[in-house]
């Protein structure tokens, strides 16, 4: 099944962060405000198909795109007169994640699986997957309810590299830990309420990493499930880093520990 | 002489980003659209004191706020009537830089400071700020031309950090590095054309690292006058990071190797 984004920032957004956009459909009445006229050209240039439809049409195209939005809402939206319809995001499966792992072990002793427990931000997704992709990490395992998933914006401050890393939709958080013990895997959990900090934790090998959520941090179920927890040692007034700056640094101090 | 920002959009913003706005100046006719309510709350929750004036005042307060605009753009700034008067940024001097770092060198023997060559982001250099205040960093240097300097997207990305680290503004960035040498610091480039990784490069004691432009890295001439460069090791298809993930790594490296 496809994604379709509906309204005019939405989409000239899609179509500026690289995502994957199949066809844009304009109502055949549509304002052709600068807006518009941007997503032309940007549609132009990266050869998405646009196509007029009746008004009619693009209500129905509206309650695919937002079928939990109350009737005002998609009418709003239809008054906006504009969809588009996206490849929806190839999650993949854990297992792939782990056999992707498992290849980087045979081939240079090292593996990194990076566990998103319930983050909010799809901004902040993409920040740590073009770190995770940097440094050659596995894979990524997020839950597939109540968090951050890949969109426009994963897309955009990734810049590019959510195409090129994998990144696995789980059921359950607590019970991907296990199945990535039983493959192997160390799991580090990030905390402030780590007794250790990064380059006294043995990160050596396979290291599944997990990052919590942006206000709450990691929750007690998940924490119970690591093996390992550590911090970033913190100075200062302030004392807090974005959960993408934090996971950038954990990751190099994992490839630290792995440079052979 | 205080900063002026015109504009809701941006009045509203440097109002949510904790900026020190001191007034806000509404046209007397001004639309009370839902942008304004927004602003009118938030200037209460800050106790920011919001003044209804004469379209003619404000006409003026545009023309301070905006003194290299045409005509045409402050009548349509001074149209949506609105202007913030805020507190300038108090940059401090190279030498309070330096005597911070010294005095932190004598405590715990180890002083990090940053240098930016001339990055153009100011949401970076918020970001590299937040980053250097978790740290400890003594300061940041920037060039006070062509450099993104706090703005209001400094104060957010900062998430306030940026008030509790000491920001330097010198006329030109060499002769910072020069100034920095002879104080005793080793400057150390971040490149992507250095040989050496960050942990093969000694970072012990008192650091200055410099960070380059977003698109083009570090100038030639900054590149000559640094004592040492490193770069992060990269894998993958995208093989970029932000420059401020990148500062990030490596003030933690820097730290590690000056933990006692």
């Amino acid at each position: 099944m496809a994604d379709y984004i509906e309204g005019k920032r939405p989409v000239l957004e899609a179509l500026r962060s690289g995502m994957p956009v199949d066809e844009v459909f304009l109502a055949d009445n549509i304002d052709r405000d600068t807006l518009v006229q941007d997503i032309l050209r940007k549609c132009k240039q990266r050869g998405v198909k646009a196509t007029d439809v009746p008004r009619k049409r693009l209500e129905d195209l509206v309650r695919k795109a937002a079928p939990k939005a109350d009737a005002d809402r998609q009418r709003r939206i239809a008054d906006q007169g504009i969809v588009a319809r996206c490849a929806p995001y190839p999650y993949a499966a854990l297992e792939e994640v782990i056999a992707n792992a498992d290849a980087q072990m045979a081939g240079n002793g090292r593996a990194l699986v990076i566990i998103l427990d319930h983050l909010t931000d799809s901004g902040n997704l993409g920040a740590i997957a073009r770190s995770a992709e940097c440094v050659g990490a596995a894979g990524i395992v997020i839950p597939n309810k109540r968090s951050a998933h890949v969109t426009a914006a994963t897309y955009k401050s990734s810049a590019g590299a959510i195409s090129h890393i994998p990144v696995a939709e789980v059921p359950n958080i607590t019970r991907a830990m296990e199945a990535l013990k039983d493959a192997g895997f160390w799991v580090v959990g990030a905390t402030e309420h780590a007794d250790e900090v990064l380059w006294e934790t043995n990160m050596e090998g396979k290291i599944a990493l997990v990052m919590g959520n942006e206000q709450s941090g990691l929750s007690d179920l998940v924490r119970k499930s690591c093996d390992l927890e550590c911090k970033l040692p913190m100075f200062g007034q302030v004392a807090s880093l974005n959960v993408a700056q934090t996971a950038t640094a954990l990751m190099y101090e994992w490839l630290r520990q792995n440079d052979a």
